[in-house]
């Protein structure tokens, strides 16, 4: 069947009036569903709860001589700390160990920047006149909103499927005001890419301008495979040591889509320089995290190769929905020649370009339906997507069952949207008419 | 036996020489004892460990139709915020449940304040040109040193045995750079003193000249007895908003000398406006708190009346090492007119007002044997003491035994501190005369 581009408007009219009629039918289900956030299902929850019974008694809480229940060890147990060092492939002394966010981290290192400043920062930001935070676009939206509640102005990088345009960051590094940019180096949020060998180099041998830029290296799917094997990554906090810029990059990661979303430990890494400069100030913020919660993710977690072992777990719930999805989107949108995407092999989207200023009205569509996706527009700087075509698909939350209605939800009303712009009509002017 | 001024020169000279003697051999036993933070024993830790295996499956995750193990609900599980809610005798919608650390729920909020402005500021913190804060002293070293971190100016309040002198602090607010005060109205770190009603009442009916003045209303003791009945005590959020500044106050509390000091649970508590506000802030920086120990806690801890009774165990615990302190201080150092105290009832510290110049000699003193206590004039802004007196003994983790010995140097310590004030000698003098 011809792309949308080469059919005639009366063949485009005729698929108009199925579609609308397929859409009316699917309204009547009054469906309810949520693909919006990368929720784990309940599936994956209950397969890690054992970890709830990790700890029984009084003695279980002592770990390496020390009481894991009271207060202390602000950079987390040493054995957590060696746990994400295994994970992450750096040195237990270059990471801090904190609560069940690893955004807190994220969020509270910014805002140490904010008031205090960085390690290598002439000035707390907050007595900047400007600064500039780069955004490789489309993105993790509550990374960018981070930047932009402090005030930062917001510069959007393109995505490529090799990470972000180098090029592009090269050239805007020069700029003293750019002081950082937002990474998801594996799997990225929502694309799925994962930054090639050149991209993870060119980032480590970043010059910028300014001496306190931060490279914001959220490694949030690091172990997230759910298609093939584990793929191996470089550790960034050496590599830019080794480049001779230590104190650059900040690295993070969590166990809330290894074990629990809303209550596992997170992990920021850094050079051992940057750990005590940041546990100093932390120090004034709290007394410790838990670790009572570090001890128990510990024990069930082990190290790397047992996570790894878990995750395979984790996949065997994951692929199949990433898989209804993707084959939905071939069998119903391919040979529309209106949306591409990328095939990802780990973390928790797929991210669908549609057709240009067809995507809010897609997901417009999808909600008189029942369906939530995430908002168009909030994988870019200021909820605003240029080309209103970015759609963010979390398919990870939904049974089965549902999952593929809501697909079919969706397929039916990319299509719909995109038929609109190329007729120039509206479902609501058609059912007025009538 | 006569107080140490109404003794003669030789009297005290004979004194000391005793005292030195007992010092000497208190050093030799090599001590290595620390009674510098409240923190709870391991018995109190033993106590409530039961708390580890409440719940113990996928099933036991689920409250009001809720997976606690997920993201979402910012402000906490309804239960958890009906429980401190109960507590507090405040309502529910006055609620936000945090992580493990109340003093993370006060260094956001002054953090918010400070980036953000906070819901009635006239612009955020940061752009004033001068902040001053209000701390009543003797007070809690961690809560100044937030205040000092941004940069605020800190005022030293008098404390009373009925709380902070009010008619300073109804002085003081009329300057509008005076942004705020901190308080712990029951059970003071570190002398103990609860709050008169009439304090409470003028508290509530302060009228500040700025609009954003915050009262941070640390209860940290609010059940917190270890000596007597439960001691009632007022719901500051509604008090302040009969008085028609509802947005004055922010009140915090935690479980972490209920449960478990690393790994409880933390409220704040304010008007249903400012929990609105804060909660759009918040949401920035997490998604969620840990709702998997909200619901361990709640079902382990019930309610305020399940509460109460868990703490007559924990004071059971508690009450002999006071009465240990008490003991040894009247014993020891009542005759000689060198120091006073507080008999506190609940809380965790007991503070020794010593001979005035004589808190830093005293504590050098009892490291020099092996005993740390908390740094003198860390009860006051910038740790200094402008009468080098307060010294806070934390009694709460050592065992009974250790407690005893560590008190004797202290009693020691203390009394040699204040004859080398009066004799114009040191120990290290006398002892080179040797």
């Amino acid at each position: 069947m011809a792309t949308y581009s080469c059919r005639s408007r009366e063949e485009l009219r005729m698929e108009y009036k199925k579609l609308m009629n397929r859409y009316e039918a699917l309204k009547h289900e009054n469906l309810k569903l949520d693909m919006s956030r990368g929720k784990p299902s309940q599936l994956q929850l209950d397969l890690v709860s054992d970890m709830l019974t990790v700890l029984q008694n009084s003695k279980d809480c002592i770990i390496d001589g020390l009481d894991c229940r009271n207060y202390g060890d602000l950079a987390g147990l040493k054995c957590a700390r060696e746990y994400w060092a295994d994970v992450l492939g750096c040195k237990p002394s270059q990471t801090f160990v904190g609560g069940n966010a690893s955004l807190s981290l994220m969020y509270d290192l910014i805002a140490r920047a904010f008031t205090y400043g960085l390690k290598d920062s002439p000035r707390p930001w907050c007595k900047e006149e400007r600064i500039k935070f780069l955004c490789p676009s489309p993105g993790y939206d509550r990374h960018f909103r981070i930047t932009e509640k402090f005030g930062f102005e917001l510069i959007t990088v393109p995505m490529t499927p090799d990470g972000p345009d180098m090029d592009v960051v090269e050239q805007l590094v020069e700029d003293p005001m750019v002081k950082g940019i937002w990474c998801v180096p594996k799997f990225s949020n929502p694309q799925g890419y994962c930054y090639s060998e050149e991209t993870v180099d060119r980032f480590a041998n970043l010059k910028p301008a300014a001496p306190d830029f931060a490279i914001m290296w959220d490694n949030a799917y690091c172990v997230h495979e759910f298609d093939g094997e584990f793929q191996p990554f470089r550790d960034i906090i050496s590599l830019c040591a080794e480049a001779g810029r230590p104190n650059m990059v900040y690295e993070f990661a969590s166990s809330s889509k290894i074990t629990f979303p809303g209550a596992g430990i997170s992990v920021m890494a850094a050079s051992e320089e940057n750990i005590a400069y940041h546990s100093k100030l932390i120090g004034v913020q709290t007394i410790s995290y838990d670790k009572v919660n570090q001890l128990r993710h510990v024990l069930y977690l082990k190290d790397r190769a047992h996570t790894l072992e878990l995750m395979k777990k984790h996949a065997q719930i994951l692929a199949p929905k990433f898989e209804l999805v993707l084959k939905m989107l071939r069998a119903e949108v391919t040979d529309k020649g209106i949306a591409h995407w990328h095939h990802p092999q780990g973390g928790y989207f797929v991210c669908v370009a549609a057709m240009p200023g067809t995507a809010k009205r897609t997901l417009e569509l999808c909600k008189k339906a029942g369906v939530t996706l995430t908002e168009a527009g909030a994988t870019y700087p200021y909820g605003i997507d240029p080309h209103d075509s970015m759609i963010r698909i979390a398919p990870s939350l939904p049974p089965i069952e549902e999952l593929e209605k809501a697909m079919q939800v969706f397929c039916t009303c990319l299509k719909l949207a995109a038929l609109e712009k190329y007729l120039g009509i509206t479902l609501e002017s058609v059912t007025d008419e009538k």
